[in-house]
């Protein structure tokens, strides 16, 4: 091992295991998880060349093959818990997207919920057997975000009681399902349902696309893959593209809304359940967020304890990269950004199963207000950890670049999810929405309940305290609850504004739609604040949890550290709302430092912590050894260029070139 | 033409083509930049395949296939000019990196700056006709930014009267250089030069590494591609390692210094010349920073004025994305970037030529200004372009993530920039370095002169003016000059606070390196601001010389819009220096909003004038005619994966996986 990563561990003063117990859930999770990671890494069905030296074909064949192996182990293993699937899942494809995972996380999903019994029974096996493959088709060329939008048609004929489906515009299109491209052979099409001369909105169709014989596209379809992306080269996302495909009246799911025989439509009860899938699912991005920053910040800090560089003493060797204060202020609130994410996906799992119980039950109580965060959460949390996780790249100086670093990689697997399942500045104007309603409800004089129970005082707050500096408490840079007050009260203040600013649109006599669009600026801050506090107060809620005294402290640290670090970066938003004044912002700034000093002895430490063995990070920079440059060497001279000494181009272009010169 | 972009067209209030002229500089330079453009795009030499449908061994051979090509045409033509070359060859390389770069950019400079008559004769007209093909080999894998720290040898042998070169370790390899892994035959190699048993520091020597005949690796030499990168696929960035490689003595470049037969040294007389190359390079970045961004807002703002999304009013037709105030809010402070980068990039290739000529004549005076200024306008704008790129990517939902949007390309061969030729962290602190050593020269009754004169007032300013709310100035968000006044100001105050917070360090005992290092992040903070203030003076300062009144008008509303989303970006710091007090916060909001509005008809005819061509842009988005959907299904068609109707991997792994199951 690396002499300075070794002496890092060294000098950590706390156990890295019981952190990561923490991060697990408990021990026996930990215990699990590296047990389900163990069997997927040293078993040689899955090894395989590296990634990057493949080209996309390549790649996508690899994953196939992966996930091909992967249906017949977890079945052979009997892996079934939704936990250890998701676990051994992303342990066989390195937390990358694959083509099956629509078929397993939509297709199937899609016929338990919403197909008939008479459905499931036509469907459902060959499905779980993958004789049929399926996609989720939703997304159109021209029609992302808003569903009502979309222009595919299915038409029913009950002269041969069939669906008639087809793509009418160009921008009607199907485009972007994962699995569309080339594995599909069926496909869930959400299309405009006509029937008996009506439109009757959207509805989820169970359409072949290929022959289940030949694999070949089926009359009337036309589906391929739509071309080389930032990444997910794994995946087949595909395009889609019907003209007059028949479909039997029974290939509608119809548990819920229903189209008779003669073309009578039967109207669904309620939609609330699809709700709750949107709900799961921007829960788990929020654990994604947390995931990828980590993977990120755990290759950033290793290589900035073992890369020396430059000189801080003249004539004294080069001292390591963690050691200047311009990197740990890149990378440790980061580290701390990570962590904060981390207790944050916890909590909206642990929420989301909480109300999913009750939900069960018909208590639709909470949902919205689950709904509303989990919404503002995914877009915030999402947006951090994009942003941060170029940052950790940029922190490697030139090898961060470099394909062996995996950052690119980690970027480009996870940006997507700044846009996808709700892009990002819709979500938090949605969160927006359900803020403004709950303060006007508290303004007129209901007791909110839930997170946004402080806006039971907002509206008071910005009326009896005018914003002015000099009124401003003291706030105490080492007291976290009193910032998690100030988070508060800056959420309350902004949300306020909003609202306020809103109402003053509508008493200009512009209309609902346009004034909420002349304050749309003003509603993302307030989201942005309000997932903010949300986000302090989980991570500060969490400390209370911990009992190991060591531990508590690195991580009341690295709290403490993530909510100055945000004060910094939006102390006008502080400033303006009174709850710090011009004078202590200089305090901040210095208690800043010194915790990036305090975090610096426990910054490998806090990284080793979240437990990523070498073949999940796959990172020549972030190697648990710190040997990186003679293992950059060896990657280096494997790679594809390198197979032949000289490169062809040179006897095709550059002799030639040289004679005519 | 699409409807919605013709409109938007018609709707514009000024001449894009007169704002194009002042872009170019003026309208001579436009026809004959768009002459060079016409030349290459129409020369069926240069047609190639979609490079984001080939392998990156196949974007290589494409890209040394153009550059063959175009070293022989641009001899053909007769284009001679340095910036014609510069033009005709970004046309042939649509903006990215080549081959060939380091051999016409940095090999034959240095020749021609560091040789001596007889090395000129021996080296220049084989490099010129490309029997030597070179690169300029400095970094090596474990040293970067610290020159010093580089460990090549070159050790003088007076027997034979060759140098001996050898990598000592593996952190010595040279890694990254451009072109080095399959293209050069020769490489300019900076190593410790040993000579009578003392190491003399870095000089560069003439080392060929592959047979001119075979071009085969020599004997000693390994050298190779360092493997696939986040972008940058069609160069060859390579490794080159020395075991005991024997070249003549009249291999180091001996211009300056010199090491005679019997291996006395003779030391060069000054290195001030080398300052002045780095300074050229880091001027031509900030025009990058500038060419880069306007290229991604160009396709986002077009692509925006196509795109309807959602509906803003119930049951009316689904909006350009580009009227949603959010949506603005990302593009239009970026646009106003694009356009006060484009005009630093004009001053700074200005003001470098002025200053050779001085430094032609020996007069050094304004170098070191224009140094510090050019490394902190480097980080500066690098820093920003390189966010707005992906946040212009990102403002284009899923599609931007389609390597068809090219926003993907743009930021991968962009980002680089933010590291190379000067590490931007680093970067600021030199810069610091210089506002510091004037701040103390302003403080101890020095006048100061140039762009750093400000700092005559910043100590007297902050000591006799204590920062207090209710003393800030009335900021008129309408005052152009009075906002740069507060940029200045804030400049002043936060290069004060820097200076202080270093010398408190001092004072507490601290070494001065320690001292530096602990108050890094003020200093980077100080930097930052400098640079800001420097490029909106420099925008302001633009305007005036605008003749014409509605050109000037819109630039003028971006000139503001760019200061006042700077301030409301970075409320704290203009709060804290006394500038603004927080009860005209919301008006600052406010304006915002309204400069946002009026920017809005002016948004296409905006990137308009930045005159890309289609063939430049290469996006589907981004395309002038507006008309997306229908190339991007094309696009997709053409594709890699759609050119066999079934992929292999079904019939490998699928087929036998259903029957398994």
């Amino acid at each position: 091992m690396n002499p300075d990563i070794r002496r890092e561990r060294e000098n950590a003063t706390f156990s890295t295991e019981l952190l990561t117990n923490i991060l697990d859930g408990d021990q026996e999770k930990t215990r699990r998880r590296r047990e389900i990671v163990s069997l997927v890494c040293s078993d040689p069905d899955f090894e395989h060349e590296d990634l990057n030296f493949l080209s996309r074909s390549e790649r996508y064949e690899a994953a196939v093959k992966k996930s091909a192996q992967m249906i017949l182990k977890m079945r052979e293993y009997g892996v079934s818990d939704p936990e250890e699937i998701y676990c051994y899942k992303s342990s066989v494809h390195r937390g990358r997207s694959e083509p099956l995972d629509l078929h397993l996380g939509m297709f199937l999903p899609t016929l338990l919920n919403q197909a008939t019994p008479e459905q499931q029974e036509r469907f459902l096996m060959p499905a779980w057997n993958l004789e049929i493959i399926g996609t989720y088709a939703q997304t159109e060329i021209g029609h992302g975000t808003h569903l009502r939008g979309l222009e595919t048609t299915a038409t029913y004929d009950p002269a041969t009681q069939e669906f008639v489906l087809n793509s009418p515009t160009v921008t009607s299109i199907k485009w972007w399902p994962g699995g569309l491209g080339k594995t599909a052979n069926h496909a869930v099409v959400l299309a405009q349902l006509h029937t008996q001369g009506k439109c009757r909105g959207l509805h989820a169709f169970i359409v072949p696309i290929r022959s289940t014989s030949s694999h070949k596209p089926l009359p009337g379809v036309e589906v391929g893959d739509i071309g080389p992306k930032f990444g997910f080269d794994e995946v087949d996302n595909g395009y889609l593209k019907f003209a007059n495909v028949r479909v039997p009246r029974g290939n509608m799911l119809m548990k819920y809304a229903q189209v008779e025989p003669d073309g009578t439509y039967q109207k669904a009860p309620s939609d609330k359940l699809t709700y709750g899938t949107m709900v799961f699912i921007r829960s788990m991005i929020v654990g994604d967020s947390a995931r990828a920053l980590s993977k990120a910040s755990t290759i950033a800090i290793r290589y900035s304890a073992v890369r020396h560089q430059s000189e801080l003493r003249p004539g004294e060797a080069e001292p390591q990269i963690l050691d200047y204060q311009t990197q740990q202020q890149k990378l440790f609130p980061l580290l701390a950004t990570a962590y904060a994410f981390q207790f944050v996906g916890q909590y909206m799992t642990q929420t989301y199963h909480r109300i999913t119980g009750d939900i069960n039950q018909g208590d639709y109580t909470e949902l919205p207000e689950l709904h509303a965060l989990a919404a503002g959460l995914k877009a915030f949390t999402t947006w951090a950890a994009n942003a941060g996780i170029e940052e950790c790249r940029m922190a490697c100086g030139g090898h961060g670049y470099s394909r062996c670093s995996s950052l690119p990689d980690i970027y480009v697997n996870f940006t997507p999810s700044c846009t996808y399942e709700g892009e990002n500045t819709v979500m938090m104007l949605q969160t927006a929405r359900y803020l403004v309603k709950s303060y006007r409800q508290a303004r007129d004089g209901q007791q909110l309940r839930g997170v946004v129970s402080y806006l039971n005082e907002a509206d008071r707050r910005l009326r009896t305290q005018p914003v002015s500096a000099s009124a401003a408490p003291q706030l105490d840079a080492d007291d976290l609850p009193g910032l998690v007050e100030a988070y508060k009260l800056r959420a309350a203040s902004l949300v306020a504004l909003a609202a306020k600013n809103l109402q003053a649109q509508l008493q200009k006599g512009k209309r609902q739609e346009d004034a909420w669009n002349s304050t749309a600026v003003d509603l993302v801050r307030a989201s942005d604040a309000h997932c903010h506090y949300v986000v302090v107060k989980l991570f500060s809620s969490k400390l209370e949890e911990v009992q190991d005294s060591e531990v508590h402290s690195v991580l009341a640290t690295l709290a403490l550290l993530y909510a100055l670090h945000g004060i910094s970066q939006r102390s006008g938003d502080f400033l303006q709302a009174g709850l710090l004044s011009v004078s202590q912002l200089p305090r901040v700034s210095q208690k800043l430092k010194e915790l990036l000093a305090r975090v610096r002895p426990n910054a490998v430490a806090l990284v080793d912590a979240f437990d990523y063995r070498d073949e999940m990070l796959n990172s020549v920079l972030g190697r648990y050894d710190g040997n990186v440059y003679e293992n950059m060497f060896e990657w280096a001279r494997k790679s594809p260029l390198n197979r032949t000494e000289v490169h062809e181009s040179y006897y095709k272009y550059l002799k030639p070139l040289q004679a005519k010169l």
